[in-house]
């Protein structure tokens, strides 16, 4: 059974339009987006999600770039498809019910990070006072780890692999999949994107610090 | 015996030119056409090219920096000489029928991975999500192979090695030029553009790898 | 015992007001602020302070970001509280009589810097032209020590380790925190802002030089 | 005996002040003159150079920062104090009597690149479709030397090591000097401003290449 169309706030479409178009300008103008890649959503209410459609240039959206899905990731109105990618969005949302918007991207370091760490399957973040920027964490002498998932064209199977984790009990701030990208969220737009640019400066400073040879010998 | 200038759909002509400028301004903007060099083209009919001239600044074309060619390279106008890489343009249009557009830039970026991988000959480009944004490839599984041919000022040389590859069956979605630069092309200049952008992203990705060496230990 | 607020020149607070709000933004614009962080100061007379308050975006500094504190870093406005890091900069105007103003920014370069050399607890700068744009420093051939001290959540560790090198004699053109970032000053903002592009440019060099193996062999 | 200022073409000086405005400009947005580093000059006629003065901001130059000096870098109007770099500048209009234009910046790749050629004392280029961008070279295939002079904080110690190089019959397409930049120039600013993109770029891709260990194994 499909949601009802008009059940939803119309006016927080609006503003959750607003807000996901003005974070498409600014990650397709740093190249985070390339392509047609990349999508981005906000949560409406307990039940529907705003989200950007497949295709299209991320850098330029307008209202008619984003639809409404249940938390199944079904479209409320008939006629429209949702992205396959939509399916891992209200997946954060079924478990998380504090997030409020999700950002994926493929930024060259995103995308080289989640190649290079792939056999280890996590990237271990320790020592950096940016790690403070992420919600929760306190120290740079926390540790934090991003987990780094097996790239599939089939959802499902990423689906799983996310609950598994989750399952397992273990912290989850955000994710990489292996030769693809991030996700990143937070409890509204602000801290989603502080999340996503937290997260871009700490993959940014590893990969220097592996290229330097990790430390001064 | 040379084409008849007056069977020139001048509107076509017209649009043409203005999508190669703004391709030219863009391009150049990002810095993929140091001092003089690059060249843009547009198939106009079946039997005819616009094609930018040689010399001046790619980040600023007017009309009058726009030619006519034909399949064989040589201008329709008397008195107008076409670059020498014209040659490998016209090449490109005779051999894919469906080809629209045709774009030569060197970054940095393009010049460095020919001359790193000049030696194998070859880019293989495996397990990026990014791949799909190449016309017919549809899974970052599959394989992309972008040839490194060795560069001559001679374009009989490096006309005769792009015909062995192609008339040995080998896919060709684009290629480098030892030392030199891409050739990338599509059905029209949006996919042209599209593809060049996934290249570069592509062998961005890739240099960072091996400058990590690899993935992790 | 705390100042009186009314003994603050307002003309001059409102100057540095307006030159902190400028190199925050210019600042914030090469991506040096991330997230929330980055303070900076000026000295408004022999007790007291202009500094930015806690949290919010460097790159959008108002009048109402900018708090007055005294030499023991104390808000002279009751219900002000100063951000933690505001130790570390009266420290500085104390030990330096000369100091006006101070910028505390983490660039990825700073950080990535911090973090490789923090094992050596310095980092040591000889033979760049550019050290002449250190105040004191008129060649090339000088040897130009930046110190690196562990991070710690606690100012008052922090400070005790800067006071230590102070005490010990050595001279201080500016230091960086392991993990986190640089403190640069000057006698007024432009030496100030002068000195930290200085030591982004030297540490650039000196990180690029250790990925190419420092010379060639 | 000092040149007479009366004789001086103002309007040539004028044109010339305009484009040594524009050239610091437009090489200071990209970073290339660093704190107040860097000199820019152009020959007015057989006798005499426009070039800039010691010290200020090279990315906004008015008239009052340019001042006119004779082929043995005095200046022609008392009172002016040429910076010390006027003495290499005059040297190239000496020793190439073809020479309209003359650039001195220090971007880090230029810095880094030689630091890291010192001990090689030269950087060869080859194999670079690139290299046709300096004046004289036809093909890829030819080998282009840049040579590295030591650095000195005395011009004449510096100018002495450029002198015996062409004394001794070498070519000399522009210079690196160690740990602090590059000289480049040509017949008018258009050729310099060309030859110091290619310099730029043809050291960034010859760094690239030693990062990635020269050639795909």
């Amino acid at each position: 059974m499909l949601s009802d169309p008009s059940a939803i706030d119309r006016d927080r479409l609006s503003r959750c339009a607003q807000q996901l178009a003005d974070a498409g300008r600014e990650l397709g103008a740093r190249g985070w987006t390339p392509a047609t890649s990349s999508n981005f959503s906000m949560r409406l209410d307990t039940a529907h999600v705003a989200i950007t459609r497949s295709g299209g240039d991320k850098g330029r959206l307008g209202p008619e770039d984003i639809m409404v899905v249940d938390l199944d990731g079904r479209a409320i109105e008939p006629g429209l498809r949702p992205s396959a990618e939509t399916a891992l969005h209200v997946q954060l949302y079924r478990r998380f019910p504090d997030a409020g918007a999700v950002l994926h991207t493929h930024s060259r370091t995103q995308t080289v990070a989640s190649r290079w760490f792939a056999p280890a399957g996590v990237v271990r973040l320790h020592g950096w006072e940016l790690q403070k920027a992420i919600a929760g964490t306190t120290t740079h002498a926390a540790l934090l780890e991003l987990p780094v998932f097996p790239n599939s064209q089939d959802m499902r199977v990423l689906g799983a692999a996310i609950d598994a984790w989750l399952d397992a009990g273990k912290p989850l701030p955000g994710y990489l999949i292996d030769g693809h990208g991030i996700y990143a969220w937070g409890h509204d737009m602000a801290e989603a994107r502080r999340h996503l640019d937290a997260f871009q400066f700490l993959l940014d400073c590893e990969l220097d610090l592996i290229r330097l040879g990790r430390a001064c010998p």
